[in-house]
């Protein structure tokens, strides 16, 4: 140790001569760099690895923002493991619920529901009927070359007049259709979803029945002054008015996977047989996914909540809402990929449907606007062809012609939830209408042209629309439910 | 109603005759068409809505698959819902935990624990003396030029003879140092926070002990023979062995943020003292943050998880786990933040230490490899420096030698997490270990030129890393604590 020290001092004395030493090591060393590049120096503890200016890649001052491509993955996984999570839960506190024996049905249900299943359709030969003696009279009219002009002139005044007539019959045909089963369905179908199928079957028929009659009246108009160029949509041509009027053509229609009535489609080549058969196991097995979910997930959550709601315990509420949004989250998306994607186009391949455009990708959509144009087309055009655009060519702002269209559908919404639920509480139709202010409110995020505003739109949709809305409202529909029949109530544990 | 019948009869005899007519009719509207561009028809109800051929944009047989940023988006808000309503549930479950006053630590720990970080550094100025005492008279071998050549060479190799001696000190003192502290925190402070902080404490010094001995030994044999071209960097040339061996130097490697010594480091202008200002704010909110999560809800299911160990119930570990998965990582992302970029940003500010590379962007990396070379810098640094390119360097294979580093990165680990809570389980040792098999087993993920596989190895890492292996090894650690000492339980519900 006092060599150590001894030799300490030492270097202290000569720390003087050896600075030279010292000075031209480093210069020399410098030189080798520049001349042979950067390479390792032979003494590995001694490499400088802090030798630049560096930022951190998360600060302001970085220069490039790194990628974040591995959050999403991990909110993916997140999202996995918190559902899986949920599931053991699930299991852990209930076992499993699903169960084919104890699923009640009442025999009259089904007795019902498939006469009205049958007698729906009879409606649209009504209206072929009526169509074909308007048709007729229209090419009698036509038809007499002999007369002269001022003659044509007033038989056809004579002719335009009987269109109230057409008109009349229509209406009460189309009535009928919609009454009778709407009818049936409360007071005689106990089964909201037996209630609801029929519920939907005749909507959709007496959608096409108006749309047939309204398209056939404009033909018929068209086809009486051939000479005011009516500019009809050259795919017709192949099937002009009237002789578009026959089953054939009609049936095509009733079957087809549109609401909008054409004489003429696009149509697609041959049926492929496989697509078919994959769309349809595609949309067997996501029903039975979803009547799974909503057997062993939805109805507990729904069960528990009830007493919740009863003694409107806000925060209670909200926690149920919330576990529920996932659930009913993950239905509505598998619905609609079952019944858009997959029924619907196994339909339109059988059906040589050339327009496969059942839906645009409306889980983008930064308004709610947005979202109501294209996540249901079918409907979206028939509102638009049959109600918004006439309407817009009497004159109505479009304001006011698709809150018109809104409250049509908001009608349609309560008659499919209220009646097969035995409960017109409201809940569907002002949650449709509730969707003007919200469009209004949304549109002009989506002119913005920073991306943050097309963002915060979408968030919008999803929240109001998905995350709240949905279940929200079957809460409410199905609280009703159990205040007014408590059945469900004996089914839980 | 006879009349119409009638006309229908007369349309059918009369049909023959307009089918010329009906034939001509959409010739002429096909020609306007043609002649004037599609435009909307007078007649509103006729608009061929149906006018090409369309796929479904999620059809295989599509053009163009849609965008799905949507779906981001939705997921961002499912798990914001998911974790709100967790929050709701947690608070109806266990109102407020969080409490200042019930927080106990022991007076003892307090005392030692500053004892602690105030001895723990003086092993550097040891070490410094050390370093002094080799460098004088290292200078003392340089400095005597009258000598001949041979006689310099049996000098040098009298000096390198030393070098032992050198080595030995440093090892008793740094060893000191680890040894102590461990010594203390294991038998004498209860707190696992505060041991936490006296052993992280004592490693940082420790490695930079040993960089400062390693990087001072390669400089030294650098300096004795100038003309064997030992390629130093050339940023090293400002302050040339041995000026280096200085208190101020030292003191600046001491508190850099990093810890691979340089007797130069890149430095950044002056100290933007807003900018430390923001970073120190962060840090504090965050670790506020990490605090009340703790608190709130880690303890809680921590606790309610300890008697399903003890049964060994496998589903309600995995249940555990999984709900403890979601928190722990959000305390450990917040934490990383805390630390590496919020308090060592600010560090390095205050420093004027130029290279702020602590991390990279460690959440895209494809394979375990990858993420530990990106997420901790400075100790990947370290290890790289003064363990695996000198074993390389000794002719180890690359997996031998990086093995190395991941066993002496498990001794630490488990020092730095069995020592404060007083449990050498093995845990951290054997979560390191096993990294092993998971880089030599996602490696070839990385490399595969389809993105999925970097998907995939992105995924494997954060299940492995973040959704299984952290709050496993919390779990594992807590319920060893929880056994040793059963405090946890009485502070339960």
């Amino acid at each position: 140790m006092a060599s150590r020290t001894q030799s300490v001092t030492t270097a202290h004395e000569h720390s003087s001569l050896n600075s030279s030493t010292n000075e031209t090591m480093p210069e020399k060393a410098e030189v080798h760099m520049h001349s042979r590049g950067p390479r390792r120096s032979k003494y590995r503890h001694v490499a400088a690895y802090h030798s630049q200016l560096r930022h951190s890649s998360l600060s302001r001052d970085a220069d490039v923002t790194p990628s974040f491509l591995g959050f999403r993955n991990l909110m993916v996984l997140v999202l996995v493991a918190m559902n899986l999570r949920l599931i053991i839960e699930n299991f852990m506190k209930y076992g499993v619920l699903i169960c084919i024996k104890c699923h009640d049905y009442r025999k009259q249900d089904l007795v019902l529901g498939s006469i009205l299943f049958a007698l729906v359709p009879c409606h649209l030969v009504l209206a072929y009927v009526i169509e074909l003696s308007a048709a007729s009279s229209a090419k009698q009219v036509v038809g007499l070359q002999k007369k002269t002009a001022e003659e044509k002139e007033r038989d056809q005044q004579a002719f335009r007049s009987t269109w109230p007539y057409t008109a009349f019959l229509h209406t009460v045909n189309a009535t009928l259709c919609l009454a009778v089963t709407s009818f049936v369905v409360y007071f005689y179908i106990h089964h909201p979803g037996i209630g609801t199928l029929c519920q939907l079957h005749a909507i959709i028929v007496w959608l096409k029945n108006c749309s047939y009659a309204f398209t056939n009246r404009d033909l018929r108009l068209a086809f009486l002054n051939p000479s005011a160029d009516p500019g009809l949509p050259e795919i017709y041509a192949t099937c002009p008015y009237p002789r578009n009027v026959s089953i054939d053509n009609l049936t095509y229609f009733w079957l087809a996977p549109t609401l909008v009535y054409q004489p003429v489609y696009p149509r697609s080549g041959s049926i492929r047989w496989s697509f078919v058969a994959k769309r349809l196991a595609e949309f067997v097995g996501l029903s039975v996914f979803i009547w799974l979910l909503s057997a062993q997930y939805a109805a507990p959550v729904l069960r528990n909540s009830i007493d919740k709601i009863a003694v409107m315990d806000i925060a209670s509420i909200l926690e149920r809402v919330m576990k529920l949004s996932t659930i009913s989250l993950i239905i509505w998306l598998a619905g609609f990929f079952a019944l858009f994607q997959a029924l619907l186009n196994a339909l339109a391949e059988v059906m040589r449907f050339g327009d496969r455009e059942f839906y645009t990708d409306w889980w983008n959509s930064s308004s709610l606007g947005t979202y109501w144009r294209s996540w249901n087309r079918p409907v979206y055009l028939f509102m638009k062809r049959h109600v918004y655009s006439p309407l817009v060519g009497r004159g109505w702002s479009p304001l006011a012609a698709s809150s018109m269209v809104f409250v049509l559908s908001a009608i349609l919404h309560e008659m499919l939830v209220g009646i097969p639920t035995h409960n017109f509480i409201g809940v569907a139709f002002f949650g449709m209408v509730f969707q003007l202010p919200l469009i209004i409110f949304t549109a002009p995020l989506e002119k913005m042209r920073d991306p943050l505003g097309k963002t915060v739109g979408n968030c919008i949709f999803w929240v109001s629309f998905c995350l709240v809305g949905q279940p929200l409202g079957a809460l409410l529909y199905f609280f009703a439910w159990q205040a007014k029949y408590g059945s469900v109530s004996r089914m839980s544990p």
